[in-house]
């Protein structure tokens, strides 16, 4: 091991919120960043080792008040989609203005698919911590852990774990994309797993791209009381946002988490008008930031159910902007996803779900599709947790 | 004049900003309540009159921030408008529980036609004064003027009077409503004048709720792209909003003042949509709140332009609320009203307006009948104008 | 008395809310600025006094809302901190425009220490006036009463009194210090005592500046789960914060009160942790602001226990600002300061704290530092009450 990285890891390993210190799936990753030949600041180690302190590790954390949660009290998963994002914005900023290039604005161009693993309350604490581990030429892969902590009881649960890629962007000229300083690996296989995922997701993004590219008409809010309950008409919903000055980052576009957020936010109107219970986020698909939205837009955030099993609901979520002040461009999709929802009891149980009534064609191919989406994902899980299984067992033999 | 009201007023006439004492447009009002009989809590004057101090003014004031107003820098009148409607919420809920009834919310019934004289601008400081003009058995009406005022320059502009009616609503039984504790008037001529006011408004409350109650369809969001510029079509706009614990009273229903500063907004954006500049809010008519709306709803502002003059643009607005959760209630009209704005130069001269594009015969007739609210309104101004240089040559002449 | 104060007076004195009118401690400073010679703008008084209508007192008030308290439903200290600041901003930026010098905008200095009083909560009606008392060549002191108000029960009290110091910057250039326009005292003494409070201060801001620019290594957030309850390093907390545009001054610098409210938020984050009970501020020690913050700056803001007698909670707080966009600035220490918190039951009396665990030679040492301020403080107030008791003895003598 490399004293550099070792004093390195000890000062920023240390200014996260120690939320996933140690557990297995933040890996060794620990990364650090070289900034060799950096003369902007002289930020390297005294020592001359081409280490950053300070940049590879960052937490928060923050007191959940009424307005993250729903009337039930738990958080909104929108909440937290957008304190990820936050994190990773400032932390990939961070890295990419550590180098010798131009000053530069990470923005988000992708999240993983994320699970909500368990509610959050008011009152609750939550503790967000990002780190970096992998950058390719143009593009930062940032984790983030984010812990609930009942500060009255001193409980702690570990909420979510997300992805996340942003590009750096010129603060001069915001059409130019910037080199990303490459950060340091412990081991060759960090590298070259962080490739393969690179890899992964960038094919992904050309597909939905594509997808995004079909004509989609929008979502219009129904005469909902004509509508049969259980229908897919019955529970599709709208919201419609001014975008403001608070919603954008320092180049005068929409910060992705504050489009998450609104995006969680018709999901569960969907979900609520659909099943008339407390219902909570369970997971959102992969998102891919394709297009920027500009301050001043007017944005139609829309959702229409897609499937349901007998305890979740799939809900596809549209983003179209409309830059309507600016004369020639025209309204466009920004964004789409796929978030999941459940029904819970009073005692936070998984309640049954109405099945989704499909009409058309296009709803009953949809409903198909979902089905695929889901059972993959079922298989994925079963998978993994035969490995785990497995891998338990090896070390129990040993 | 009764010395009791002169202790009452001495305290309570300083709880104001000071924008307006003394100034002809406030009246020699000074109002002042009485408590005879209270017993909740032994605020009555110690000499044994029937004053409460501190009810009859209060003030308020607040620097204007990015997320106040547009890209110009102007502030939102919405914004104007939230803080009137808070001033006047604070002194009538006040006022409504100085006497010996139950423990009450004052609940937004009305606003009367509102001006917007002057614009604002982010920086400078918004000083908000209300008081308590006229109080019926079960209704207050309360005056707001709001002066801004640049506190590097020290230049300060009316920039708007309103007049506000609010009905205090049980804190046990949100249905029912309260007795107001009469105030006392300095004249016989005001309590006159305020019955007056009393019985128009209440007249013009009940024509609104009729024509709420027929059938209008929702303001759809169109495919704005196959619109001819300048019609109704084209810029007709829509806000949908998930109604937050912020938004919201003690008795969980939301603020009048948060649903005038979206109503703004929506009207903003088709008046922004039409003409391609600068606009401001000119003026907003009377706005009358039949139906509370309760948290956790989802709101649809809805606006469309039904009229333009040469200068100016009229902004029909429309609120409905679904109140999703609660199974039996169905989507109803909340609220309407007209907006009026104007096209600014980047001097703050007001520029000509493109002409609306009527199509249907309901676009026409709606055109029609805003033409006559147009000249209606400048008759009535042209009056004042009259009286007012009369009343001056009057003056002179003594 | 001068007729020009006078006048000046009765309309300035109608600017605050009432709070503190007539009371001892509010003096009969009444201070009055004196815009001799002024040429900028023609706000003398007609009669050719020097006074200047409406500067020497502001008030200000606002319903508290869900979002500014904790699950108990009090009021977030941060919260009414922030507010304070806002007054004290508002007034001398006020007050240091009236003079003939360039257009400035007053920055906060620093604030004295601060005690809360009572506690504030959700629905209630916060009051704050503000008045300056003092001015240096280069600095203003501003006294501001918060009052809060049961608007149902019409119950008032006091909630804190406190005294900010502001410095006015240059607009068009920040590094410059604009001079202040003395204000005219009633009496020599206030001017003496004034001068006395001035040095004193002068003298602590020195001290502090001296003590932040000791090497303080950042706040080790560590893996919580592997200390020990009720030790130094289980309850240490950060936030991190991204500077957005309605944080900022209109000079492009974070507000001071923004500041302290995420201060005294990861406070009562720490406060929490060590005694999971309902906890509140007390008392914040006097806060210097030494470094402006930049609009676009991360802020990471850390807090760890220093101290803890049986019935409260010493909490050191540190703000670092990273304005990592800007070439060659660094990252650096902006503000610290000590916040006071007390652990309510639900009765809300004080209850017991458990005590700290030191375990670290530096962590023994600030614990006695702690208890050395702890002790001071607690001289000072009973010397305090004895000479209130005097006064109140020779009073009734008398």
């Amino acid at each position: 091991m490399r004293p550099g990285w070792e004093r390195g890891g000890s000062v920023s390993g240390r200014a996260g919120m120690g939320a996933g210190r140690g557990r297995p799936e933040s890996g060794g990753y620990r990364a650090v960043t070289t900034a060799m030949g950096r003369k902007r600041s002289p930020r390297a180690d005294v020592s001359g080792h081409p280490v950053r302190y300070g940049t590879a590790r960052y937490g928060t954390a923050r007191i959940m008040r009424p307005d993250d949660a729903n009337i039930a009290g738990n958080v909104h998963g929108g909440t937290v989609l957008k304190m990820i994002e936050e994190a990773g914005a400032i932390i990939s900023t961070r890295h990419c203005n550590s180098g010798q290039g131009e000053p530069c604005v990470a923005a988000l161009a992708r999240v993983e698919r994320t699970d909500f693993l368990s509610p959050m309350c008011i009152g609750e604490v939550a503790n967000v911590s990002a780190e970096i581990t992998y950058t390719s030429k143009h593009s930062v892969e940032v984790q983030v852990n984010v812990m609930s902590e009942n500060i009255l009881t001193g409980a702690k649960k570990v909420t979510n774990k997300a992805t996340l890629w942003y590009v750096p962007l010129s603060l001069k000229n915001v059409n130019k994309v910037v080199e990303v300083p490459p950060i340091q690996y412990m081991h060759k296989e960090q590298e070259d797993e962080g490739r393969k995922r690179y890899e992964e997701q960038k094919l992904d993004r050309l597909e939905t791209k594509q997808r995004n590219g079909d004509v989609i008409l929008p979502v219009i809010n129904p005469d909902r009381q004509m509508k049969e309950p259980h229908t897919v008409g019955y529970s599709q919903s709208s919201l419609i946002h001014l975008v403001g000055p608070s919603d954008c980052t320092l180049l005068g576009f929409v910060h992705g988490g504050v489009t998450m957020k609104l995006m969680d936010e018709v999901a569960g109107i969907v979900a609520a008008r659909h099943c008339k219970t407390n219902i909570v986020t369970a997971s959102v698909d992969a998102i891919n930031f394709h297009e920027k939205i500009k301050k001043g837009s007017v944005i139609t955030i829309s959702g229409r159910m897609t499937f349901t099993s007998n305890k979740s609901m799939e809900i596809e979520v549209f983003v179209d902007a409309d830059p309507f002040v600016d004369e020639p461009q025209e309204r466009y999709r920004a964004v789409s996803a796929f978030f999941t929802y459940v029904s819970l009891s009073k005692e936070g149980k998984p309640l049954p779900v109405p099945q989704l009534l499909t009409e058309s064609e296009e709803e009953k191919r949809r409903f198909e599709e979902g089905k695929g989406r889901y059972l993959q994902t079922k298989a994925k899980r079963q998978a993994q947790m035969m490995q785990q299984a497995q891998m338990m067992q090896q070390a129990a033999q040993h």
